[in-house]
């Protein structure tokens, strides 16, 4: 663990996600994964299956960012070009991975392991592999470039695999408190509060079900005991406002649990 | 109508949704509605409640794209920045909007309207107001960059209310066959016949559905005789396979549809 923020960036990269047309679920699942080991999702962009666009935008932010993780475009089609992308940012030769295509070579049954799927056997020279326990064929790492599947169930096993080759910071805990309270009418308090707590990032979302107004407020912080003190502080401001808030059940839990 | 490709970026600004605390559900809508008008969305970038970050990222894409549109930040509390951080990107000060305060005055009830809540007034100067016919509480519109709402009915609703203001291009029509056939095993042909289709944008994308393995081939064009060319060709190498395809029910619908 490192006493400095760790950040890290993540690159979805898809036209179909862009389309619209799929749903992205990695991105949460990174997010409060992530922060539990201590390391911030700081920003994340979702970029198109254009090879400049690629090439660009992660050289831009492996510069920028700790971590840079990227989902999709990885598999055996023409319109998956993330690992020449990656090579091409890097200045590396894009090679085939001897480890790689054993692997693939043990998975497919004979004749099956064609020149399509070859190219999943093809990363940067002398990336790292990430194993990948639900297809086999595997992602990569580049200095501080994670490169993953999309399929969710893939980019998880993949990433639980690589957890321990992350340096993390402190994890962010947090506390959450539903309020019947619309969040205009705590909103002054709230800023007030925040101005007492810099150290304690506050967020406020509003709700509407089913015609019941109401917030829920999160407070997130490195430091657990600064984080119990804004929330002390925090119940007493709901409760003169004549309000009732209740706490998610699992208060020590890391940032995203709640 | 325009002949030339039409593109937007979507900024969702949050930090609830870097934590993966919540799954944003804006983007995918956008990717669609976007799609059916005619305008491409080209990239999208989840960034944090930090004010230079927003600056910088705005002024960034709003140079880069025909559209921006950002969701978030644009409540009464401390840690809605958006309006700032918009009109601090275009130089120009943010100011209570007389139009925008006089539709909060009338949809709260006396004394309801306080300082927190006028926050949600302001606007950069020479803003046009973009209707919020779900909360009152209206979004606003500075050359090309759209602010919207966070919460997805009122973004939604927004958004409805702002497709006139849209000058878009010929939308990409889809068609999209489901077959039981590894990626794999028909990626060499479909990459063959993108060659072919070089207008025609041919996704793939493998799926495992309880061991049932097939993959989703996606076509896109704005030109319907170039599609349905291109379909025809695929239908036959999915048959020459020996593989089912399953086209997707309704082919005349726009990119996002199927």
């Amino acid at each position: 663990m490192t006493d400095k923020p760790v950040t890290a960036c993540v690159l979805v990269i898809g036209n179909e996600i862009l389309s619209g047309r799929t749903q992205d679920a990695n991105l949460s699942f990174l997010g409060r994964r992530l922060n539990e080991i201590g390391i911030r999702l700081t920003e994340a962009r979702v970029i198109p299956d254009i090879e400049p666009v690629i090439v660009e935008t992660l050289n831009e932010v492996r510069a920028r960012f700790d971590y840079v993780f990227t989902t999709g475009g990885i598999g055996p089609t023409h319109d998956d070009i993330t690992a020449g992308c990656v090579a091409k940012a890097f200045g590396h030769p894009l090679t085939l991975n001897p480890e790689a295509r054993a692997r693939l070579e043990a998975h497919y049954p004979p004749g099956q392991l064609n020149e399509a799927r070859l190219r999943m056997a093809h990363t940067p020279e002398g990336a790292r592999l990430i194993d990948n326990p639900v297809s086999t064929a595997p992602g990569f790492q580049v200095e501080n470039v994670f490169v993953m599947a999309g399929i969710p169930a893939i980019m998880q096993a993949m990433f639980e695999g690589i957890v321990h080759r992350l340096v993390g910071g402190k994890p962010l805990l947090s506390r959450s408190l539903t309020i019947a309270i619309g969040e205009g009418n705590i909103a002054q308090d709230l800023g007030r509060l925040q101005d007492t707590y810099p150290d304690v990032e506050m967020g406020s979302y509003p709700f509407n079900r089913q015609g019941n107004i109401g917030t829920r407020l999160v407070l997130r912080a490195t430091e657990p005991a600064r984080l119990d003190a804004a929330a002390r502080e925090l119940d007493g401001i709901v409760k003169a406002l004549g309000g009732a808030g209740e706490w998610d059940p699992d208060p020590s839990k890391p940032g995203g649990a709640a």
